[in-house]
């Protein structure tokens, strides 16, 4: 995607701080009637009423948390922005605005920045959030992307992570474990190109798992697929560091335990015979992998009836008292203690 | 401030991403009613009722918003934190919560982390702020941190960067030029150190330089101060960029000219010594050199009788109808058009 066009590329030095902020602003529209003031002021100013405010962010650095050799930068501006509106809707909300910070290197021509950017508004215009603001500054090496998001919620609807009462159900959305595969799989390409750049990559049997790494959807539909199913969750949390890391989360938080089982866990087919390819246990992809952006909640007993029949809901497990710890029970009924693998941003990295 | 006493460090690693994270927000303590859940879930959660939300953010990034050779990170954290209130002020609002990411190497380890985040923990104490979220994640290479500030406002008191009119008064709080002077004392001290370190830096004729470079304040000050002397400013805006892009910005978004007065421009007699000493014109530091994080605001002349008398406050101008332009009227009443020389954040970086 970066090729080497330079004689079509503006270079940012040209365009100079202000008008590359003027250039990726000025077809901005405001939608939500919360978006008082967007770009062009010291601040945004918003408006919500008797709502309550959701802020959350996130913080994207090249060759950290993306790898722009296979990450069209697109992708990169859309996914950014599902990283942070996912940890709206895991708080039952609805994301209504967004800040954008850059950090660009003047390796990247005002076009890669557009790209970028397509992706960032292509995001808002999906999800109906407003781009209200942000800050572009140079970089002394790579991109990096700072996203803040806002959103609203009812008082009596928000969720937090510490409401797990013991017998409730464990719920996962979707399926997991796709997105860590698929960047096995980029990751096993790239290396085949830099061995042989004539290579064609041959992603055929990966699309679902390239899909998920390169495109995530965050799930705005699971509070209002919720909310007609009448069920409010007791805890939820979204599914960013692996389903282990963000169980744990919830048992800690809620000071409850958990047993979680394996049989259970949503997988695709595809997640199933990678795994099998790349000889790697499918549990471990999904308990570790992370980024897969789906959300974990638990619900009260009473309500398995509303939502068993659902075909985005998969029940995996079951709060217990805390003393009774959080464990794994496998296929062969073995109980397992459950640890944070987490994806962990500061081990073998410099 | 980096000094090498690795036997007493503790490396981010050991610690982790989560540990990390627990371990820099555990003493963190809400003030504000609006804060409703800070640091510890998918979002943080704020109720503002009536009022209005400011919502700023702020990117920086080491080596090209600052120099750990001679920034000490208690101070960086601090000034990171008063970039973005200075937003929130300019909005003439209240700052009331601030997120906080950081991007960092394993260069740092976690005692410098721990002194970054002491400047953000007396930042958000001095000014009343509320530290209600952040990531914090890896770099490949330096420092970089990311805050997003948040406020408040009567829909009533907010001002906003357009309304200056024809004829109204063009004020600046404090004095300007100092902070881009104290960069330079400081760049020039490092080249004396790196020629020789055994030279002791000899700072003591540029106290006040240094200390607007290294810890500056953000003028929350000013709304009340405004509000007590019964002044409404047209248009507000505060000065990073240097004064001759912010008049610039008001003016274009005001759709109007103005006269400035160089002989109005405040300036310390430290700024006045040093422009001497380093051989540089006094006016052009005020104008472009940037980050003293003064205000700047526009009045109505029925107003000029409450502001007259006060030392924080000086009129540095007018604003004129926009065909007449922009311009510098200098000592000997030349009239030079003004220009955005702003700090230019992409130009000779890479």
């Amino acid at each position: 995607m970066l090729k080497d066009k330079s004689e079509d590329k503006t270079s940012l030095s040209e365009l100079g701080e202000f008008g590359l902020i003027k250039h990726l602003t000025n077809s901005i529209k405001l939608t939500h009637t919360s978006s008082m003031k967007g770009v062009g002021d010291d601040a945004a100013v918003l408006q919500f009423d008797k709502k309550q405010v959701l802020v959350t962010t996130d913080l994207l650095v090249e060759n950290v948390h993306f790898d722009l050799s296979y990450m069209p930068l697109k992708h990169l501006g859309y996914k950014a922005v599902m990283v942070n509106l996912s940890d709206v809707y895991a708080m039952n909300g609805t994301a209504t605005q967004i800040t954008v910070s850059i950090a660009v290197s003047n390796r990247f021509p005002l076009e890669a920045i557009e790209e970028l950017y397509a992706g960032i508004h292509l995001a808002c215009k999906t999800y109906k959030v407003d781009l209200i603001g942000g800050d572009t500054t140079s970089s002394t090496t790579g991109l990096l992307i700072s996203i803040t998001a806002i959103g609203e919620v009812d008082k009596k609807d928000v969720v937090y992570r510490n409401g797990a009462k013991p017998n409730d159900l464990l719920v996962v959305t979707g399926d997991l474990g796709a997105a860590y595969l698929g960047l096995q799989v980029l990751e096993r390409e790239k290396q085949v190109f830099q061995a042989n750049p004539k290579a064609q990559p041959d992603l055929e049997n990966y699309t679902y798992l390239v899909e998920r790494q390169l495109k995530p959807e965050a799930r705005k539909d699971i509070s209002k697929l919720l909310k007609e199913l009448e069920v409010k969750p007791t805890a939820m949390i979204d599914i960013s560091d692996g389903l282990s890391s963000e169980i744990i989360h919830i048992c800690t938080q809620s000071k409850v335990g958990c047993n979680l089982f394996e049989d259970k866990i949503p997988l695709d087919p595809q997640v199933i015979s990678t795994c099998e390819e790349f000889n790697m246990d499918s549990t471990t992809v999904a308990l570790s992998g992370g980024e897969d952006y789906e959300l974990l909640f638990t619900i009260d007993t009473a309500d398995y009836p509303k939502i068993k029949a659902n075909p985005n809901l998969t029940v995996i497990g079951h709060i217990t008292e805390k003393n009774e710890g959080m464990h794994l029970i496998t296929r062969a009924n073995q109980k397992i203690e459950l640890t944070a693998q987490g994806w962990n941003a500061l081990l073998n990295k410099d």
